[in-house]
């Protein structure tokens, strides 16, 4: 153990590879059922939407996937982030544990998003293709591909969920500020987003419909504009484990090595950058630590829903994969973390759940808001709601060992600042925010509407 | 020459002493004097404002100043900051010239402001003080001194420019969020404050007023309350000394010394502070460096200001002191800069272009955010608009290398994020904002009110 607080690995200690954990799962992969016949889907299919480049990443079976030098060029501009021990906040606590935060919210757009952004961008820039299309919740996504989009040229739309194009004004116009076209959620520009505004032209949009209008506009683009999807598949989850592979590096410039893992889990990808690297050691090296993924209660795709094929959209026209999921039509509550509002989770992640090596747990709105008050006023950093459900988990490791005498060595990752969600933090200063547990009666209801899936999937 | 394009001091290499400029400047210091008498102040007067170990700081001498042990410990928490070459914005604008930039926008409240907020808190903390007050524009300097009077468990009341308390909640919340209390300014709880309103009951204030408001608070508080100023004054701008004196050491790692040093300026803190330790080396070692402070051109101290003696505010209750000035009683146009909006500035910055040692210029508010947007887009970070006006400038200053040929090196200061300014980024690209440039008439006019100083001052 050093006496320093922060750990800043030279930009020359940059990860050169990113780490694929296709090569390590415990368990067999599961297929990607075509969203029409619910059979595997060919990589032709795949193509539809994504260049084959990132195809072949999303089977690629090598432990190993060199890391392009134009990505590692502009990953440099901001990477390697540092990685903070964040003694003020264990002296606040009292507690004998360790906690060390990996800090993405110095990226240009202030969360770990552009990791993969930058990664997509490339390669479809590699592949010929000029345009892309996304959806965004919140924002951060959105603007770490427009960032990105803008770097290497290609032209961009983006299928906003409605509510936040009009609530968090500032990240829209950061995705203008970088000449992305931005449309509120459902639009009239795509048939699912018509069929939308038909049933309820007072729609508010949601990610699964967002999704569906993004894919829609790919699909029908006649091969010239491709998809991005910030989160879920295999490539995007990849791409993000340059985060966690500083991480290691980090902690062993600290001296330590975590007895727990912590990351929120919305899609995965932010909990699979960080932790999956980790996840390696436990697999290959023996290693023991615990592997925490965080879900709000109001989402608790993880703790309560099913491990089963769904749909990535709402319209059922996404490939359809074996993951936890609320079921498609899941529509969650307006709660703050926007990223955290997905109804399914990665393949990978829920594989790793299901196989018992990352434990899931659930936070719920005020109990997360009140850690992410605690950490900014002792560390300083106001977190993204998202990141907060992290800090209310490394919050209660670290109170345990203080009960226990333990000092437990606690790593979780920050994976974004609230600068564009300060009205969230008012509100919860004003005691105007809920708590809001998914009942359970719900999530069954939301699960009638799993899709029939072919026996011995 | 490095192919580095990030360098990243060590936390082990953080400066142990800031550099005070009073030991070298090539000019004699200019007194303060009292606001009723115009006569020099004692150590006392200020003794009602400020704790006695900042006042002796403001008259120190020495050349180099320690820097406590727990500023250093906060400090460390994002200090040393990166520096980068903008090898991309270099590219876009075909130059030669290599430019480099300090990137203060990765601390906590997004800007330089903590540098002297945490200095001034583990002060008054030390001196016994329990409380204490200050003005805000935008919010910076509001927010980097609730951060450190949170750290160090002072009380704090902000008088917030009121146009600036409702157009820019997200900042006011960061404030509150570190348990300071936020009023809009003008407010009813000071006596100049309601002379304020009684006049116009409408008025959006101004850092002028509300500077009157925080510093009549201090001084009617029976000693309770001292006062706290984010610029201007000598120990401001040494404690923001650590910014330059960082940036050297990454020059120095980056093998080159650079021809041009730029900063913006507004009060002259974020300049003096990343400017005066190349100053140093000017005045000191023969260096040739040419430096450059860049005000907006809506609020013209340093290029169309008188050299004079005048009141730090509106209500001519502060200290005067010898500065470029507008005029106390100046209010400025509704620009986006709001940092940049200061009827006066620094004695020693005042002293070190009128006596030649740094060049100022002006900007206009269009040209500024032309750059900001081409800075985001090859860099990705998205600069405060302060911050904006030194881009301006290292581009105007590449763009000459490139139809010169020159190969000069150029570093510039990014003193802050523009996360807080995206409406004002909006309302660039609907071509919604204004250039404004000060008429020389009326700098006239505001300067007739400048008070009567006496002879030999």
């Amino acid at each position: 153990m050093s006496d320093r607080t922060r750990f800043q690995l030279d930009q020359s200690r940059l990860p050169k590879a990113w780490y694929n954990i296709n090569a390590d799962m415990p368990v067999p992969p599961t297929p990607v059922l075509h969203p029409g016949t619910m059979q595997p889907v060919t990589p032709d299919f795949l193509g539809v939407l994504f260049p084959m480049n990132i195809v072949m990443q999303e089977v690629c079976q090598d432990r190993w996937v060199e890391i392009p030098e134009p990505v590692r060029e502009i990953y440099r501009m901001w990477r390697p982030t540092p990685m903070h021990r964040a003694v003020r906040l264990e002296k606040a606590l009292g507690t004998p544990a360790h906690i060390y935060y990996k800090n993405e919210t110095v990226s240009p757009v202030g969360s770990h998003k552009p990791n993969t952004a930058v990664a997509q961008a490339f390669y479809n820039k590699e592949a010929g293709t000029k345009a892309l299309t996304t959806e965004t919740g919140a924002g951060q996504w959105g603007s770490a591909l427009a960032m990105a989009c803008n770097f290497f040229g290609l032209s961009l739309e983006i299928f906003m969920v409605k509510i936040s194009y009009h609530q968090k004004p500032y990240r829209r116009i950061i995705m203008e500020n970088f000449d992305a076209h931005v449309f509120p959620s459902p639009t009239d520009r795509t048939h699912f987003g018509k069929r939308v505004l038909e049933e309820d032209p007072e729609s508010p949009g949601s990610l699964g419909i967002a999704i569906s209008e993004a894919v829609e506009v790919a699909v029908t683009s006649g091969g010239t504009k491709k998809y991005s999807l910030g989160s879920v598949l295999g490539h995007v989850m990849m791409h993000q484990t340059v985060i966690g592979l500083e991480a290691l590096e980090q902690m062993e410039m600290a001296g330590e090595y975590p007895d727990v893992v912590i990351a929120c889990a919305g899609g995965g990808s932010n909990f699979a950058g960080f932790a999956f690297p980790f996840v390696h050691k436990n697999l290959t090296e023996g290693k023991k630590t615990k592997i925490v993924a965080v879900e709000p209660a109001s989402c608790p795709t993880l703790t309560k829903g099913k491990y089963t094929f769904d749909f990535g959209d709402t319209a059922a026209t996404a490939p359809s994969v074996k993951m936890y999921t609320l079921g498609h039509t899941f529509i969650p509550p307006g709660i703050h973390a926007g990223g955290l509002r997905y109804h399914g989770m990665a393949p990978s992640v829920s594989a790793l759940v299901n196989h018992g090596d990352v434990v899931a747990r659930s936070a719920r709105q005020l109990e997360t808001f009140e850690a992410a008050v605690l950490f900014s006023k002792t560390e300083g950093i106001i977190p993204a709601p998202e990141s907060a459900h992290a800090i209310r988990a490394a919050i209660d490791e670290a109170i345990q060992c203080r009960e226990s005498g333990q000092k437990k060595v606690i790593a979780f990752n920050l994976s974004g600042h609230g600068h564009f969600d300060m009205t969230a933090y008012e509100s919860y200063h004003h005691g105007l925010l809920e708590d809001y547990e998914y009942p359970d009666h719900a999530v069954e209801e939301a699960m009638t509407h799993l899709p029939k899936v072919p026996a011995g999937s």
